[in-house]
Formats: C-alpha cells, structure tokens, sequence
C-alpha cells in the first residue's frame, strides 16, 4: 500500500508511523516546512521526502491531508490534481461543512479522528494514537465505494473505528463534545485566575487546587494556529451550543443562589445522569458480527449504507468488498461490534433494500 | 501518637491509614454507620472501633472530623466536648465559614486537604492520598499555638502541605477553584447530553468524543451526599464566580459570533496565559531552607505567623516550635522552600516583629 501524508505534524505523522509499522505501508510525506520533513525522516514517519505536494502523491493509493481547517479546501483540491484516478483522498480536519462543499470529487471523503494529544509535532507521533479512537468519514453520494472501502479498511487496520457521518451533524456533535468544552476551559482559566488575582497581596503565589481545575483547564488556550479556524469554521454551530449553555448555568446560578437544598440535589443528580448517558454513548465494542450484504454496484451505495448505520448508531468496526466478476453487483461483509448491534444493522441494510445474511 | 477520626470514609480512612503507617499512631475510629467501621478494621485503617464520638476522642492527641459539611458543626461540637484539654481537633470539610464561626475553642483548627478521588469509601483509602496536596488550615486568632504545631507536623508527616489560610479567602478561593469547575461539569454534561439527544433517530448510540469532554464532565454530577453542602455552604462566593463566568461566556460567545480572526486568536491566547499563571501559582516546592523566628509565647503568635506568610503566598512546609524552659518564650523552626520565599517568609516575619535567622 502506497499512502501519502500532506503535513507532517502529529496527526499526519502518526498516520504515517502507524500506516508503516502496521500495515507495511510505503509513505511519502510532504511539509511546508523542510524542518518537520526532516524531523519526519529521523522519526523513520516516512519513506521519502517530497519537494512538492503532487510528488508526494503521484502514485498513492491513499493520501491524507493533514492541516489547520482553513488550509484544507486549497491543499486538498492540490492533492486532487495531482493524485492518481484510483487514488482516494482524505483529511484530517476538526470541522467538515466547508471541505465537503468545496470538493465533490468521487476520490474525496472527507475525515476527522477524535485523537490529540497535548503535545504537536511529529517528534511527539505515536503509532498507537488511534487506538480505539472514533474517525469520523464523510462521504458524500458521489463517492466511490470502492475508495471508501480502502480509506475505511487502513484506518481500521492502524487501529482507528471509522464511522459515517454527514458534515452537518459532524460539525453540531463537534460544536457540542469538542468546540464547547475548549471554550468552558478558556473562560473558566480566565475566570479562575482572575480571582486568584483579585486576592491582593497574596498574589497567586499562594493559590492551590485540587484535580477538577487542572482536569478542566487542561485545554484552555490550545494552539491558535489550530484552534482559530475551527472556532471561524464552526462558528454558528458553536454560538447555538453557547447560547444554550449560558441559558443553562444561568438556571444553575439562580438555582444555587435560593439555598434551595432539594433543587440543587436534583440539579446535581440530573447532571449525574447525564454523565452517565455520555459515557454509556462512548462505551467500547463487544465481539464483532459479520454480516454480508448484496449491494448493486453503483456509486454511492457504500456511503448510503454506512452513513444509514452512522446516523442509527451502528458502528462499522470492519468492512469488505467483493465485486461480483460481471461487476454489475457485489457483497460487502460488514463486521459490527455486539450482536444487538448487528441486529438493528440487518435490519437497516434490509431497509436500504439490499439483502443481507450472517454467513 | 493518638489520633482519632470521626468518619472513615475515603478522606477519613486514609488519614487514618497514613497517621498508622507513616507515624506509626494508634488511631481510634467512629462512624455512625457500623459497616463503615468494620470495613475500616478489616482495611487495617483504625486499631480500635468506637462505640460513641466520646470513646473515640476520650485520649486522643489530635482528633480529626471527616462528614459532610452541614454535619460538622454539630459533630465538632461533640468532639470537643468529649476531647481531653490538649487535643487538637481538625476537620476536613470544603467549606470553611461556617465551621470557624461556630467554634472558637483554642483547641480547634479548621481543615480541607485538596484531595479525594471518584471514588468514596474506606475501601478505597490510600495512605498516600495526601501526597503533595495542599491542606489548608485555618487557625484563629484564639488557636493554641501548640496545638497548630501538632497538627502542621502531622500533616507534613502524613505527606500533605499545610497552608494557613482565612476562611474567608479559603471559601473564595475554593468557589473559584473547586466548586466553579464542578457546576461548569455539570452545565457541560447537561449541554453535551441534550445536543447528542436532540440528534433524532440516531440517538446518543453513535456519540463518540474525544478526551476534552471527558477530562472537562470527570466531576459532573459528584455525590449530593457532599456536594449539596458544598454548594449550600458557599452558595455567595459561588454564585459571584458564576455571575463572573456568565458575563465573560456572554463575551466569548460574541466574539466568537463576528468571525473576526484577529479577536478570536487574541481571546485564545489570553486564556492560554491564564493557564500558564494557573499552572505556575500550582507548581511544586524546591529546596527547603529553614528559618529560626524568636516568638513570644502567648495564643495566637503561631496562627498570626502562619495566616501571614500564608497570605502572601509563601508555604510553610515544616515547622517545629521549641518553648524556652520559662515557658515566656520560644523558638519556632520553619522550613521554606525554596531561598526567594524564605527571604520573603524572613522580612515578613520580621515584619511582626519577631526576630528570624537562618541557623
């Protein structure tokens, strides 16, 4: 497998890392700055250095874009020029309204893996850093299954969950999970120090705190140079989440302020419930199902199929597909994680139309 | 050493723990709730299971009440009623007014270690619990200079840092630091849920988030048996820190609503600072140097001298107090870390007028 990574940085370079050590992946990186090429190189991330982004992509089988959202609309349609007909194209942006709008192109779904660390750089790349994670890939009708299947199957195969998803409730679920708890950070580190500050003399010399300020501070003021396009880019969809949660903490406040103890314990319980309701949504996977569906073989079918079980919550640990050899039909093998889970994906599959059984 | 602990949950038990096998004391146990005192006995945290608060404290040196804060007047009240004259008598709770009003015994030296888990229990007592962690304490002008000494020493010996403090800078502090993250928690959790809920037929199945809102709902939804106390107790300082937080939510949600780029980077990397003199206000301790004051020997010398350099942010690691044979006077050792704070802990002391070197 021939992958090629635009931007080598900690996302882009531990895909690299990872799409080598585990699959046996040749990459090809290329970097804007010849420092983090280089550091790329000594970090044994990639194979070979590019001069330009269409060297990097001439012969991939799959390219990854990885840059700050505000760059991806240009560098993706670079990749797209250049890279090969059959080569599938994606990204790595933390919002997917824009990108999807900007390129329709069959070869392009656009992605998004919910990992990070605290840390930047390809110095810091971590074969492992996907390791469970959910990636999000927003396919779109017009793109080729057969390209979803092999972008899907690499970021299985380096550890990841893909997952279909549309742009839209992409960009509302980020605004809501990601984008609002990086704002809570920055006006709680604000507001926390600012009283801290306030305390005269003893200055914040003095000032200690337990774990659930550092827990939640943690990423208070993350790096501008990522952080401001996704704010810009996902802006009306945070504002909504903004809004709701000023609403709410106003409740909060005049709750707390009647001395009411039986409304704040309820207050305080619902907020226990809720935090439950999260964690049981994020659950990991029970044992995989395989299910095996015939599919005409026509484009978009894939991504109907994927993102149908996306939006119903089922998760597509690993898929498969075989073309029939008069190529007019296929099955694809789904392999879902639980058996309740497979059940309500056959009978969405069955839904969409297509025949499916457990082999 | 006889220690007494009033309440052997998780803060309890591991007092108890630590006081045992890092000091080798003899600790005496009630709980009004009989199978926490037998879990206490077979977790080996307490030598002896009372039968009353009386039997508990009846020769005890220092004694410590770990309950809910809206318990702790009346249960301190029943320690020093049945504590021998000598006896230091702490607490433990989050909330620190209410509990220095009540009681103004000499013997009494109010407590908040910045330290728990998620989880509660004596079965999950840990004698490094306090490792490192900040006790605030906060002595009166009445308290028994002897008896503060006692305590600090048992702290520091039991791995904790002692800190002087006022109860009225400690419950604005805390509001700020502990109690304002945890009502954010609960807002966020409540926000996220109705987001992910509000997504139709898929559910909250498919959710799936990254590490930022997992690290910022970690304390959403904490035990009512002790938050309800907490947010009643503290409910002014509290509801100050959210009329603060709401107004400067209001701000970051309209700036981030013009899309300007240059004012949204901005409003980052202000919290990013903010962050940074958070995390530098927290850091941990350097070299010890030790301090000699000469100290009349009358109440409330040791509290002034403590609540001083605490108010100015410099942290008494140790400390140990040597009466002259008269008794009309004494010494007392402090160990500061680190030669800046000392030189600051030397002026302010000398402020007091007490005379200080460094032997």
């Amino acid at each position: 497998m021939r992958v090629a990574v635009i931007g080598v940085g900690l996302i882009g370079g531990s895909v690299a890392l990872a799409a080598r050590e585990r699959l046996g992946a040749t990459v090809s990186g290329y970097d804007a700055r010849p420092q983090a090429l280089e550091a790329a190189i000594t970090r044994r991330a990639i194979d070979h250095a590019a001069g330009t982004v269409a060297e990097a992509v001439q012969d991939a089988e799959v390219a990854f874009v990885a840059a700050p959202v505000a760059a991806l609309p240009g560098l993706v349609g670079d990749v797209l020029a250049a890279a090969p007909a059959d080569c599938a194209v994606s990204d790595v942006g933390s919002t997917k309204r824009a990108i999807a709008a900007a390129h329709d192109d069959p070869r392009f779904i656009g992605g998004h893996p919910l990992a990070g660390a605290e840390t930047a750089g390809v110095e810091h790349a971590r074969a492992d850093l996907f390791d469970g994670a959910t990636w999000y890939l927003t396919p779109r009708p017009t793109s080729s299954g057969v390209l979803y299947e092999r972008l899907h199957r690499l970021l299985y195969g380096i550890g990841a969950r893909p997952t279909a998803i549309d742009p839209e409730t992409h960009d509302r679920m980020l605004a809501a999970v990601s984008h609002l708890p990086h704002v809570l950070a920055n006006v709680l580190a604000g507001q926390a120090a600012a009283t801290l500050r306030e305390d005269g003399a003893r200055g914040m010399g003095g000032a200690a705190f337990g774990p659930s300020l550092r827990d939640a501070t943690r990423v208070a003021g993350a790096p501008s140079a990522i952080w401001t396009d996704i704010y810009l880019f996902n802006a009306d969809a945070l504002v909504s989440e903004l809004d709701g949660t000023i609403a709410r903490l106003r409740e909060a406040r005049d709750t707390l302020a009647t001395g009411d103890r039986e409304a704040i314990t309820a207050w305080n319980e619902a907020a226990a419930s809720d935090r439950r309701a999260l964690l049981a949504s994020a659950r990991g996977d029970a044992n995989l199902v395989e299910l095996r569906a015939s599919v005409p073989n026509r484009p978009g079918v894939l991504a109907t199929l994927a993102l149908e079980l996306g939006r119903n919550g089922v998760n597509i640990a690993d898929m498969a597909l075989h073309p029939a050899s008069d190529r007019t039909e296929g099955v694809v093998a789904l392999w879902i994680a639980g058996d309740e889970a497979a059940s309500r994906a056959e009978a969405l599959v069955l839904g969409l139309g297509f025949p499916v059984a457990r082999p």
